[in-house]
């Protein structure tokens, strides 16, 4: 799945970058508030340093631009694939080390870009063979703009947009009235987030973020990509998103179905560089292996091409030099390295599943030949050496 | 090049393994003694516990296979690439944190398996495109029979082999001459270690070690790989050795030239686990990127195939389809996500080295088709849109 995550990414005109494993802890308290510190593993270095081992990926990734990537033409398309570490309570699809593989455009805030990086996260999920999953698709502008309406500071706004995106509506309910909402406007937030469904919902709610939302559909549209829904109730409940937001969950995983996270955010200026406006998402890799291990998808097993068997002590040196043949034409071969019988051979060939077993015996040899046995249909033929690469692609 | 490595080592027959990038300390320890803490990022974790950041990936492997693959069919041939880290001063080819690309072979105590080994990292070099290098492989057994012969315990042994392996030919003489060693026999080990050449220098040494050398060249030259050195100075100082030993160096480096270090050991009963014999490799992954940058070599930029332009406000959303058409063929492409003039959008392509613009514009689309520009010739071609991702291929 890692290769085919980043040919996709490729193909989609994004390139790879690599950051540290450990960054000073105050990368990620800049971004996510100092409690964090008690969900990462942060130490202080020998030279007396606070470092932290990665708890996600989108602060090193902008981290690294500020330093090393402003000169780059915009817009700047990046993705990664790398570990991250919690230190959590250990359970089924939360892990201590685990996976992410996400990506970030710096460019323009616009639909088209939230739409292009969308659009990958949508054609990786479809690309794993994943069947049954949700893309939904919402904007912080939209309750944002209802709190602010009823005259909520930003300030206030925040610990609100966190419990309504968790749907804790009891608790929310209270911040909401101590902010001097009226209830009929609490109701109304309420009700918003509860929106799931198709684009069309949209116009029931007319206005910027709506508009926005509704070109965002289309350009998904464009790229093939429909089934998506709107869910004015994503918002992620961090005060640097600015528009779009958006998850994808595979619901065979219960309470942590989330297997994608992502948004429109801005947070160079809080690293040290120019404001740039960026789009990314992260994918929960071991995350998604598990929803497709519940889907009854296994991945393939990577099988040998070719197992070479010398039949007698003088045939060794030949069987070397066929192995040697074989790989330099890109064919997967191994040879026996464990002086075992010809009946052995033929057994551990058959318990690693490999193709074709390629006999070189002393009768063959005297021909040029070696004897070419499918395993799976038990069809023997005898082959001149010089055409085995040919005879095996 | 990561890439690259990966596909020779399935060729070989090599399956990948990951394994996570902190370990208990102890597990170094246990292998390399209690001084590479001073060398480690070795930090106690919230729950008390002693970890430490991976130093190498051999240790690593033998936990991994000593905890989980000990019923997988023998030999098992693994191979990993991944984070290291090292306190220790930064400075041209030395990180902190550096990337090691290794195999580890676990079978039998043989030349096969060892040649086996050897034969992938040479050909892994080789496929780096690295042209001055040497590959130089000598007998733990050699310089150990012989200081046995001369009564030195094996004890004794180790400090002295150690400082051999560096030549540090002053500092190993006074212990040798405490061991009790004549001199006739320090200057007879002294002369040993300086023996590099061809394998026929094998036959003025003759023994068990060089018996068993001399078959490793044997079935090397079956493999094609003939760039080969003895060199009965390598000794690597470690005392988990229990065979052959080889480096791979490249001279453009100079006094960090190492770029892959490697030998036949056995590790898994340290790890609680039955004796198996093993040989592995890591090549030094960054330091072989250094090497090739000395040489001059420089990876090829990964070029976008297609950047699509439309000509008006009009044609965005048509050209979205397009790219979407391109990427479901596996052909990368991008498109205009700044709502830039054609103008600018042609510098863009330009910027980024794209190989070909497609441009979306009205009169062509009257026709169902699209303008090709190949950026390096400069030739404009129209296409039917359904017959564009054949043309691109």
């Amino acid at each position: 799945m890692e290769g085919l995550f980043r040919k996709e990414a490729v193909v989609h005109g994004f390139g790879e970058i690599a950051t540290p494993i450990f960054e000073h802890t105050e990368l990620f308290t800049l971004k996510s508030g100092p409690n964090i510190i008690d969900e990462m593993y942060a130490f202080e270095d020998k030279g007396g340093r606070q470092i932290a081992l990665r708890p996600e990926l989108t602060a090193p990734s902008m981290r690294f631009f500020v330093n090393e990537l402003t000169n780059y033409p915009r817009p700047l398309k990046v993705f990664y694939f790398g570990q991250c570490f919690r230190y959590e309570r250990p359970q089924s699809g939360r892990y201590r080390e685990f996976f992410q593989f996400g990506a970030e455009l710096i460019g323009a805030p616009n639909p088209e870009s939230d739409a292009e990086v969308i659009g990958l996260a949508a054609d990786l999920i479809r690309r794993s063979g994943l069947t049954d999953y949700n893309i939904r698709i919402g904007h912080i502008g939209v309750l944002r703009g209802m709190l602010s309406r009823g005259g909520v500071t930003s300030e206030k706004a925040s610990p609100i947009l966190q419990k309504l995106d968790k749907r804790l509506y009891e608790e929310a309910r209270p911040l909401m009235r101590d902010s001097g909402l009226s209830e009929d406007a609490m109701e109304e937030i309420v009700r918003t987030t509860q929106i799931i469904g198709t684009p069309d919902l949209l116009e029931e709610h007319p206005g910027e973020a709506s508009d926005y939302l509704r070109e965002v559909f289309a350009i998904l549209a464009d790229y093939g990509i429909t089934n998506v829904q709107v869910d004015l109730g994503v918002v992620r409940g961090l005060d640097y998103y600015t528009g779009i937001v958006f998850e994808i969950d595979a619901p065979c995983l219960g309470a942590e179905k989330q297997i994608c996270g992502g948004g429109s955010y801005s947070l160079t200026e809080l690293f040290g560089g120019e404001k740039a406006f960026s789009t990314g998402f992260a994918i929960g890799f071991d995350r998604t292996l598990l929803a497709l291990e519940r889907e009854g998808l296994t991945p393939a097993k990577v099988r040998l091409d070719a197992y070479v068997v010398p039949t007698s002590e003088a045939m060794r040196h030949k069987a070397f030099s066929v192995v040697n043949l074989l790989r330099r034409q890109g064919i997967s071969a191994d040879v026996d390295l464990m002086r075992r019988s010809v009946g052995k051979n033929l057994k551990y060939a058959d318990s690693i599943s490999a193709r074709y077993v390629i006999i070189v015996g002393e009768k063959e040899d005297s021909q040029g030949a070696v004897t070419v046995r499918d395993l799976s249909s038990g069809e023997q033929t005898l082959v001149k050496v010089e055409a085995l690469p040919y005879q095996m692609k």
